[in-house]
């Protein structure tokens, strides 16, 4: 399959060019994050000041927004970063933790749709729902059910916004509007470590680093997320700190040979 | 024993509820706090925002507010969830981190004590000593002794601000001001470990967030903590990284028989 | 060899003394460098308010300021708790993370070097030439290169600010403008992680609460970070999230027989 051997390719350009990847994010899971940049071979750099932003999002390939632990002078800072990689071309990555929980989560996550030209948002269904003016429930970051099907959400929002939409769960769901793609990869161990949605956001924003078509970066970014943490849950079973450890040797480990075995991914329209 | 058949039914009852856990805490240990809330059954959610505390809060079914790397802002957010979570009827949990070491601590702890109607504190000898104005010495955040035993200074704290006082150490002790407990779990491997008495904190958190009575809350919270860090310590040894590891699959796996064989807990008036 | 011996003398020290080593750091390494503190033997504190910085550095035997993800505001708090370290004599470490980088963190570093008598700036290449007026480049945190040697660079750090610099990478140099040394320990798994460099400044900062000659204790520092990072890679091979464990259980296990035996340390003039 076509998109599995781009996939493949993207994770050696990853590993290759290292592109540096900024992130403005919350407080939970920066090390996290950064961590997961770096195994899966690119650069992290982790910077809020609105003084400082745009400066760093200069010699950056990919800026990723995540409004966890959101306050408003962050969004500020946001939107200043976003703007000047909208200028550069280069894409941004929004991940909306919270949208729909509290006003400050949605409105932020909707100004930042308004005002910068997001690439990809990737969030659960709830999340991503509430920002399609879909009914869901987000109960603080968790979603909880949402009125419509995952691949409903994903083309209501990328239809609306013009954005790609990857909508993560059971299966994942990445939407541009005019093709939808289902990706059946990961494993239940994922919802047990915090911060792995916003994991697989930053893995998201590696492959838009190197990949210009964003439905692809972001088809092959929760691929590859998904594919380590089965490989990580396939060492540490049901042991949550094992698994955390494991799956960042996952992300560092993962090869074509992996993808080309495990990647479940179809496109369905 | 009655006590520990409760605290067997409330580790059950955390599983099943799912109660989701507002946590207003410090930088240092935000992702391992989500963890351990996480690992042990409940739901955390992060969010310090005064823009938006209160809407959090009205999801929660209980509030753990911790003073580390405290920032007054910070307090300010603090006392607007307490105040929410004391209308809605749900319970406070305070982590004095540092209190008696700074001034700043020690009347943002006292603060907090007076305008918001708290469950429970949960802190070192040295730190809970301080607030109930009993000598003690608090060294960053290490309590290097005080005046009086861990059970004075509990019952005087409780009888003094009507809150629970679970004051840990090598036997941590949980009073009311009428009952008071020693619990004489948890391992010398809990003090190599960052973080560890703020993990305990949530613990007690997740209990409160099911358990009524914030007395049997804590002392249930602190067995379960600590049984899992004798469960961890088991495995690890003295290492303290992978005691870190073991302490979340232990959180994890911890069950109703590992409780009834281990929790050592003596009810002492 | 005199140094090793002395390191293995400080090394002990530091685990009978348990200096307090109070830090101001950016948020994705604040859990990890306090474990770090704590594995090695000190106290880590974790305190960045104006309003108790001062008090807090009263209590501490060392202070570590380092500036990733900086904002404005904690300069300040920086500048004031540098300056009652200075007024106490203990001795202040600076880790420069992303000078050269952006206008902020170039600017922000010189001030803290103007207006506070630093004792150690502890960075990679690229960060320490930045601040000595030496060309380089540096992509985010990443030293990408300079146009001079590390040895240069040391050494005209140290002749200009009259402070130590430690400029680390695969071969670390120490130099206060008389003396210069070579440490060669360390592992290539040590770049697989975020926030070791920040680490390694952490743990420079707890020899340097016990030994206060500051050359000997980067010197001592870097080389029992180095060989802790060797021992852990030891155990994980190429596994970074094994890494990561196995550096916190070697940084607590290391010994005077691990130094004696690996330490490679050259001093050059």
């Amino acid at each position: 399959m076509q998109m599995i051997e781009q996939l493949c390719s993207d994770l050696e350009s990853i590993r290759q060019k290292r592109p540096l990847v900024h992130n403005i994010t919350n407080f939970v899971v920066m090390n996290e994050t950064a961590n997961a940049i770096l195994c899966i071979g690119a650069l992290p750099i982790m910077s809020h000041a609105a003084q400082e932003v745009e400066e760093m999002v200069g010699i950056a390939s990919a800026l990723v927004l995540n409004i966890g632990t959101l306050q408003p002078d962050w969004v500020d800072a946001m939107e200043l970063a976003g703007k000047r990689a909208n200028q550069m071309g280069i894409p941004v990555v929004l991940d909306p933790v919270g949208a729909g929980a509290t006003r400050l989560r949605t409105d932020s996550a909707k100004r930042l749709l308004e005002r910068v030209r997001i690439s990809i948002v990737r969030g659960n269904a709830g999340e991503v729902a509430a920002l399609a003016g879909i009914a869901s429930e987000v109960r603080g970051v968790e979603s909880m059910g949402a009125s419509q099907s995952p691949e409903q959400i994903a083309q209501r929002f990328a239809s609306a916004f013009g954005s790609v939409a990857a909508v993560t769960g059971p299966v994942d769901v990445v939407s541009d509007g005019s093709r939808t793609a289902r990706i059946s990869n990961g494993d239940a161990m994922l919802g047990k470590v915090v911060g792995t949605g916003c994991m697989s956001t930053v893995v998201v924003g590696s492959f838009a680093g190197v990949q210009q078509d964003p439905f692809t970066a972001a088809v092959g970014g929760l691929a590859a997320f998904g594919i380590a943490g089965e490989i990580a849950a396939g060492i540490s079973g049901e042991k949550p700190g094992t698994f955390h450890t494991e799956l960042y040797n996952a992300l560092a480990a993962i090869g074509a040979e992996d993808i080309r075995t495990r990647a479940r991914i179809e496109l369905i329209g």
